[in-house]
């Protein structure tokens, strides 16, 4: 067992650095390699395979509610960028620009797409005549560029990979529908699938997407109590298609504009993976979206039949579920380590005294217990004990996230608890962004959402202490 | 059926204008919609469908074959271009410069990646050090940009989407090997799901890729007898390794470098679909990567129980086959004609008679030809028919390369078939890239590839009379 010791001391505890811990994960867990162009990473194929899990459900989910995926360009002329005012303010200072095709300067420069909205707006305005050509509901999965100063494997860098939805509609109503929906898909999906528990809400005014009448967001509590924004869907009313001249001919004949909504997700997910379920060992991944739900481990297995045995295993488990078998020359000591920290979700040992009373053993990554189980029931045991972790890893985020969440009735209360607890504070607020910015200044907490199961704590706003018009969640974030 | 004429009647003849008809199908299929951004388009959502069912089926030969997904930055540092010098030179001319990100000017510029080779020598050089670490066989999926200065949907456009494999071998055997098990591979995928036969060869010096020392490559012809290279596989032997300094530990304890190979298909794929398999009414897709493989169209569906009975078919043939119905209030004509545009492989109607004698009518998109079927054995003559379709139209195809393929025994029996029967021409050559060059100047045919299967025609040269190295195949080429 001395490398399997060797391998896991070689992860910064989370208790003593979690920014450590977490890019300790990222490297040992094959997930991130950094490269010489600044601010991007090569994704390496264990993260990829995650990604590919989430793209295939999300993808299910998006078609199931009728939307199709299209592709825009990659580029965006600056003149196409500047259409909107609020949205050009908010992009401009972090686009990468263009300027030189092969050897020629360009007419005029483009910028690597921060996010489409203008692009299809542009294609909207073309495609879209009559109400019959209502409503649209595309989306699009690319690499999107954001030039960032500080970057994080994940969380923060200069290129990430999304999802982008982009839909109009006819009626101020049904762009509203269509936001909330997506909103509640990506909770879905956050919860049943990433088992990351999460508030649903609305941002305020200073934190909504540039171009937005209201953005709604999904939060997720991280193990060291910091807050990440998980996930957005935004309602962009009318403004976008008054920017770039989208009418159509309603059934009445009128002329009207269309309303739009878009809504993204991003690799940034697979942070939250990490940092939600993580432990000192590695990675632990929820069964629904890893890529190895179980790894055979022959113990022994220089012993005849022991190979065998393994291979006949991962054949018939792979019929219903993502499994491998390590038949390499390594210790089974390293190889136990090398998969926690990968965060297979079960560990299958078989070695020959097993096979002698037609056994296995099952080990849980996220608890640790070990199960011997009979061959026979070897299938039912597999797809039990896959549930049971899944629903084990939810309750354990969410009860963490519920020891994590705070009520301040007061400033001087909301300030100690920021400054002592790791975690979200329940806070009244009165809606004026002079306070969210002076709580940021005073404690670097930001306003996380205004969550739609609102709570009466008090009448009064925690900072000015004029009448409180909603409670938020208050917290650091990523 | 006047709705039907005047849309069918929109599409140039492909006889009297085939660059004409091509992007009227491109455009009225809903396939392509320009963008102000010069030279890339709006893939749109039926497209886009077509290229998902590419990447779905190519993606399971990849894996299947031990290839795994990771993506790579989007941008390459200049310096990192310059490494390998035949590499960049190749692609220099045609790349987009970032030279700002927000509003600084960057230290160094970075091109937007026409291809990664260099991101991944330099991920490479990392990841390997031991014979243990090798092979690494790796694919991305992506969008690439080369600056061009004519451009064509799906053809050639400025950005366009791809796939790129890249590996790293222990010995220049293995190398060789992978470059040919994936020359396979884009054959056997071209001919079974998208019904077009190919020609495999080897790519004459002059026309390898940037930086290899053999590409290969499969090449098919489209209907007005113009060649398409379809697909390219490519050893790179040790260069790119010597260059990035990628060395790998070998069982001997000696310091060797990797051998390297790279191989792609993109969108042009589906530019090739389009020109081999469409006609006057539009598009023609093969049942295997159709979006649709059949659309049902409700006759006289005011009459009492047809659009139930659409439904029922619907739900019951959606078990199998990917079906829509449509059943809104256009006329039956202008959705016959809406579907010939879209090449939907089986056209159902069902109207109150046949529902009355429990039959339907089954219409081919290829042969124009009608059957009426009982529902009794719907679902098995549906998957008989749609087999029967994807067969016929392979074999069409191959009819038309055979009879469009001619022999040349020397220079002026070559000029005159190039100059008057659209097609390849099979004729000898030296070796020498003087007899190209003039050949292409005095016909503008290209030497499209060495077959592998190679016949001798005669033993000299057909442009300088010299003795003869290869049959190669000539052709116009897009």
């Amino acid at each position: 067992m001395a490398n399997d010791k060797k391998l896991v001391e070689e992860i910064t505890s989370m208790d003593v650095d979690f920014a450590k811990w977490y890019t300790d994960i990222v490297k040992k867990a094959d997930l991130i390699e950094y490269t010489s162009v600044k601010g991007c990473c090569v994704i390496r194929p264990y993260a990829y395979a995650i990604w590919e899990n989430i793209q295939t459900n999300l993808n299910r989910m998006f078609k199931e509610t009728g939307h199709e995926n299209v592709y825009m360009p990659m580029f965006i002329p600056e003149s196409l960028l500047q259409k909107e005012k609020d949205h050009v303010e908010g992009f401009a200072p972090e686009v990468a620009w263009v300027t030189h095709g092969g050897n020629e300067k360009l007419q005029e420069r483009m910028c690597v797409r921060p996010t489409s909205e203008t692009l299809f707006c542009e294609h909207y305005k073309n495609i879209i005549h009559s109400y019959r050509d209502l409503p649209k509901k595309y989306n699009q999965w690319c690499s999107v560029v954001r030039w960032e100063k500080t970057t994080r494997p994940f969380l923060r860098s200069s290129e990430f990979l999304w999802q982008e939805g982009h839909t109009a509609h006819a009626t101020e109503e049904e762009a509203q529908e269509e936001t909330i929906r997506m909103l509640n898909i990506y909770a879905e999906f956050c919860e049943k699938y990433l088992a990351i528990p999460v508030i649903k809400g609305r941002k305020t005014d200073k934190e909504k997407f540039a171009g937005a009448i209201a953005t709604y967001t999904i939060e997720s509590l991280m193990h060291d109590g910091k807050a990440l924004q998980s996930g957005t869907s935004h309602n962009f009313g009318s403004g976008f298609a008054e920017a770039f001249g989208i009418q159509f001919t309603d059934k009445d004949n009128s002329l009207k504009h269309v309303h739009q909504t878009s809504w993204g997700v991003s690799t940034r997910l697979i942070g939250a993976i990490i940092m939600v379920h993580g432990d000192d060992s590695g990675l632990v991944i929820p069964p629904k979206i890893a890529p190895t739900q179980l790894v055979i481990i022959p113990i022994a297995s220089h012993k005849p039949g022991v190979l065998e045995k393994a291979e006949e295993l991962e054949k018939k488990l792979s019929e219903k579920f993502r499994v491998i078998s390590d038949t390499t020359d390594k210790t089974p000591g390293w190889k136990f380590a090398e998969y926690e920290m990968k965060g297979v979700p079960i560990r299958l040992e078989i070695g020959p005294k097993d096979i002698e009373n037609n056994q296995c053993v099952l080990v849980r990554r996220d608890t640790g217990e070990k199960v011997f189980v009979s061959l026979d029931e070897l299938d039912k045991k597999v797809g039990e004990l896959l549930e049971d972790i899944q629903n084990n890893l939810f309750n354990k985020a969410l009860k963490h996230r519920e020891e994590s969440t705070s009520y301040a009735k007061d400033y001087d209360e909301f300030k100690e608890i920021i400054a002592n607890k790791p975690g979200f504070v329940k806070a009244m607020w009165c809606g004026d962004e002079e306070c969210e910015n002076k709580i940021k200044e005073d404690t670097t907490a930001t306003s996380r959402c205004m969550p739609f199961e609102q709570e009466e704590i008090s009448d009064k706003c925690i900072c000015c202490g004029k009448p409180a018009k909603a409670m938020v969640y208050w917290g650091k974030a990523y």
